[in-house]
């Protein structure tokens, strides 16, 4: 009764529900995802999901796995072709969680995925040293907290769409986050638009989305 | 001495500095715009412009129009080969200024530019009737106001990007915008983010990437 | 000295004070709520209560009820006929907990109940296929967090009075539910109205007194 | 092709589109109104006219209305049947606006409306004076600025639904009407729900839909 | 060396420092007290403080109380009469931990202090019973939380000065008692005015100055 | 039909219903001003009134008189004692309006009135220079804008009830006065309590009514 | 009695009181500028002025001088010598009139002044060829609108003091410069702190201050 | 991998990278810090350090140092040499977790600090009896939580450079230090500026460069 499972997604968007776990109980997330295994017509994944989560899932399907940075449950059900790249950059240590979210997501999606971390505007020759690198992937996420700037300095320096991902690192006027999302949202570089604070997850689920048109995939699934 | 132009960006990032005028005086903005024509380089685009500005305009560059609906200043320098699509779809008839904006600057950059208007989710059978159009875009810009609710209905029902422009139209709890802005950066349906409120013209340069890279124009322009 | 029970409501409005019990030691919640039972005008109805409060309540009034996804406790002492109905709609799994509270407090007071969950916009056909269920209530409440699109998806599709109960699910720029609130506030379509966030208990009670007014019960209750 | 008119509305929700005049030019707010007005279906309604649009749609559809307080141009093409009643009460004088166009919405749809005006809380006597008469309608749209207190009193002493519509009318703290808003959805007395600030329309769009319900009038139009 | 105790309150402003526990160590909170005791030259009142703080207090003060409800720490060394009088009203049970801090602090500065409980305006006449003795009082607190409408009822039925207390009880839009606070702040009703959300203290210290001022205690002590 | 004067307001609070001329048609204003004043109970009072009201009321009321800088409208028909002091201080030049609203409302209604003025805590000397005389008065009204400090600093320096009148001088994080008023509300001294942004009238009510009971006057009008 | 000049100020902080004088009539600005500059002690200053005041001050002093771009007036009553020096950059064209201001502020107060515009991140290369000669300055003002990103990567560039003005310049999300005072508060670089909106007087000031520092001027004035 | 230490800061800016231990794992912030000891270039500081990172730190830097107030971690690799000085300022007993946080970055960097704690504006003259002192000092913080008034008086009095910082403590209204932020930055009083709430950190780090600059350290370190 809780649960209707949007089966069709596959067909439609070319991946299944992907499962937000918070919220949910554990049992609620775990029958979700192993149903979404059985079908077997995609890579599975849930997100925000803790170990206990994890637990009941291994149970139902013994080859999940967990990825214990972004909080991460994976059942490879796919074709394990990479196409791309996705670059990832990371402005601290401690937006990694997110960043990886990010990286998570688009490679079990199916693309090839390059991070490029701790690159903050605090230290800019870092980021240069690495702009050549960085100017060869299809699409750039950008995870930054406190004011966000890595952002617009990237989206600068490059030709190439830029996803920002605000975090919640950072205190007092940060405001869990708040700052960067209106700070990226208001960036003076165009070229570049935001998700939702932390939110990993769509950013690498969009830059999948990028990189595959990039491919000359061309979709209209549906019809 | 008060505007120090950006001449290497064509060579970056393959377009000209795009002026912003609010904030300038029109002779600030029009020499500045005059200076890009002069190059020609690519072609010239001057946003939030009001008619005085075009005026002075005209007259240092007599092949300049004015687009008075997204009080736009175009000067044609660039090819004129358009690829694509670029779809672009606003939730009601106040929406129309921001839409035109975004539809302006991607086809000012080179996309083709496909237009559906007035589809909002209150009579959502306006919006599923052109649902297998929308879906041969290879990028879709919704913009939306009052609670932007379009966005997650069209994201959910194709599976190219989305980018999300929320509008300033309404009233009260619709806050000049901020909540259609919170409201897509909250959306239940990935494959989307979002630019700042109004911001058609950076929806629309984004767009016009993202259908480049669908065209396999891979730059790397810069090196 | 610390409660001044209202037993003037059952005749002024029709069921008696609903006891919120957030905030109160579990020894003032308990009594006050046995005091209700005792008087056995209407059914009684404590929302937000701990099981601890439930335990204490048992003592004194053996026949009530817990409900722990609502976190509720009844005490049956009115009429058992249903009126209706009600149809209580989730856009997710993670928003089962105001749900039931909406789906509790309507039921208590005398509706029949209907629910329909799990119909986020991300999979519009799963709320298209119920459509013409959802049309047969009197009133239907739509309980949806992140950025609350289901609500005017809803009221566009039906001629009933919608009331929209945003929830405090997911995260960052959802601002623990002010977002769907203001979403919800600023719909484009007419026909609907909002309560708190998670406020399931105001929901149903509204929803009720509604579907009260279709049963043709015209109260007056006071004169 | 900037307005794609939602003529299917009648049928699917009891009543022609409403069109809000703001943010149209006056030409096509009139337009749309004209063509409303010739397919003769329902009555039609404008919110938020100037009088230029008024003299424009009164060129196409002699027989228009301006009501100048609620700033809205009405054309009568449906039945003259008024049902109910709806009670418009408003706190203070600076609410009129508001109140009459909550009134006129609900009177235009087809509801009998009656008015108490000037029963803010700061002399409590005149409401409790009115409060007989209050309680003889089927739904009460309470309209008040500043901190909106009357809406919890009059909820507190009816037994029907309270529809709240907050007010832009004060300074400073009132935050152009976001004050008296989150206080009327954090009310402490159920049975009352909120629409958007200076929202009289959605007010009394809802309030007749409900007292439809009411009359006995279950729609189902669509099926 | 971190504390610097201001000893001329007493004479400037007829009573100690009051200590603020909350941030500080138990140890710095007691030691505080505890020197503020040994002068003895008034009352000494500690609050927002934990047990913890109290056993340290207890063992160099041994006639120290505590107050559990309101959390303070009371030492008495002033003169016992008592002048007044100051009525203190809270709108729910909820509301008792900040009502009494109110009421301590006003009597422990030398007001007689009365209490009426548990009048929301959702049950109006429990407040309208009582209000000839609320009349009675020299100065009115007003303890409210939810949309905090019962202190605008309160200073339209009465002519004394009104200390609105905002508290945090609620959830949702109730902003943790930011709406009530400015909801008191835009009261329709003059005489009155608002201290900061759960500030028993701050009510309770003005509404003894305010009256003493009434028993003609005129101070100027400073000069 | 539109206003609904409280008549019984004299004899309840002692003086008659103030009017907000903000956001009333001047004749709507007028009208009411003129009636309030035929019944010459007592002194009568507008707030927020321009010239041209001012104008149509002097029609109906020769004696009416006009304060240009606080922009009241007087009618004297109460006595001419006056009572006190009242002393109303303003932090800048820019305060003005706002002080002399307060000092004019306190006059009015029988208050003798005292004004420093330009006293911000920039020149702190200033200040201390007329703290004598401060402290001769019954209470304090304190005006002032930018961050509002000197409320604090005049209640730490008094033993009088102070009252904060936040205004909305200043620009950026001033906020339209939003940051005085949090700053008064939450300041380190206690003893004072604060009215809404810019609200002279409200500032100057109070410290009338507490002015009063400091004089003797000890009402109970109503019973 | 409107005013009451700190003439005590040049004594104690070594310039004269500035006027700011909005808020103010021509009238008051002009009378308090002439007394000022009658004194003669210091350079006299007055901030957001308009022509209408300035002609007032020029009838009383004429060799005041007025400042268009950041609408200042200015008497040259103090020292020539310029000590130095300050650098002030501005991100884009449109940060002139908040650049100018503290430009002017820095310069009347005896700092030399160096001015480096158009320097916003979206070309970051216009910045970096810059870097040298904004190294040599002792503190470094960094005036930006939008997001304000310049300021953490100028910071991050060089070892002084940096002083971060966020200017209202942007629309939507850039919350008229709220959201680059939050991101510039939360900068990942440490070395810089912030003034208020478009406060380009007080950043000036401060400016000043620390050049004077670094002088060897080391004040005390009022001992 | 996740760490990318700017080894060039010493050269660049004079000073380690300073590692910002929240949010990052205890793992990760030792092994940074022992590597920036093992340099050996400057003194290293983490800031936010809990006692396991800590532990871990000494295991590898066994002369490292923990200071439990301001829960910071220090190795001393630089000169022991202190100039200046840098006064500290802390408004009440529980800003001093921010004071010492500020005063240890400051000693750490090389600056003699001075400590003035629990001079908040409720007893002035404990703050007056110190100003001379305040004044011999080349730079003063001022920490304050609450309404954050201290600064404006500070300032106000001396002729140095002001560093506000605002901290979290208090309640309501505060806003976790949004309040005294907002406050500080809105100062009627020039000569200051502002720094993220509770970040002592910044406001010791830029103290100190000021206080550099006024004993003729004139840095360009780069060049
Ligand atoms: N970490 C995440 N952040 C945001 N959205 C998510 C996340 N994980 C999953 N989702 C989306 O949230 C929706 C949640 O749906 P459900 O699991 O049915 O409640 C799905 O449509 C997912 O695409
Ligand atoms: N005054 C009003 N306030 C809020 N919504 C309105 C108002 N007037 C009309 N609407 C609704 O707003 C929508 C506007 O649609 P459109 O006229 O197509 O832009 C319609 O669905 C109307 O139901
Ligand atoms: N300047 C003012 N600011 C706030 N409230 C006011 C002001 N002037 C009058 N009022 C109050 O606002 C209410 C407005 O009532 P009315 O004039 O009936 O709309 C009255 O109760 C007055 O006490
Ligand atoms: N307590 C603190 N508050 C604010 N910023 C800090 C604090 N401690 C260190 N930082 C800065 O934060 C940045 C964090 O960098 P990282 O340690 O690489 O994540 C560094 O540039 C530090 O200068
Ligand atoms: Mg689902
Ligand atoms: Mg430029
Ligand atoms: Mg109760
Ligand atoms: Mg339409
Ligand atoms: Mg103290
Ligand atoms: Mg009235
Ligand atoms: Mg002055
Ligand atoms: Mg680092």
């Amino acid at each position: 009764g809780y649960a209707r499972i949007d089966h069709d997604r596959v067909r439609r968007r070319g991946f299944a529900e992907v499962v937000y776990c918070e919220g949910k109980t554990p049992e609620q997330s775990a029958e979700i995802l192993a149903r979404l295994a059985a079908r077997g017509e995609s890579n599975v994944l849930g997100t925000r999901a803790d170990v206990e989560t994890f637990e009941l899932v291994r149970h139902m399907v013994p080859d999940a796995e967990y990825h214990p940075v972004p909080r991460a449950i994976v059942v490879r059900r796919g074709s394990e072709r990479q196409i791309g790249s996705v670059m990832v950059l990371a402005a601290g240590t401690s937006d990694l969680r997110v960043a990886e979210e990010a990286a998570l997501t688009a490679s079990v999606m199916g693309s090839r995925v390059e991070r490029v971390y701790d690159v903050g505007v605090a230290g800019l020759h870092r980021l240069l040293r690495e702009i050549h690198r960085i100017r060869q992937a299809r699409v750039v996420i950008v995870v930054a907290g406190m004011e966000g700037a890595l952002m617009s300095v990237v989206a600068g320096l490059i030709d190439k769409p830029v996803i920002g991902v605000p975090t919640s690192v950072g205190y007092g006027a940060q405001l869990q986050g708040l700052t960067p999302m209106l700070s990226m949202l208001t960036s003076c570089v165009p070229g570049s638009s935001v998700v939702n604070i932390d939110n990993g997850f769509g950013a690498g689920y969009l830059a999948h989305m990028i990189n595959e048109l990039g491919e000359g995939v061309h979709g209209h699934r549906e019809d």
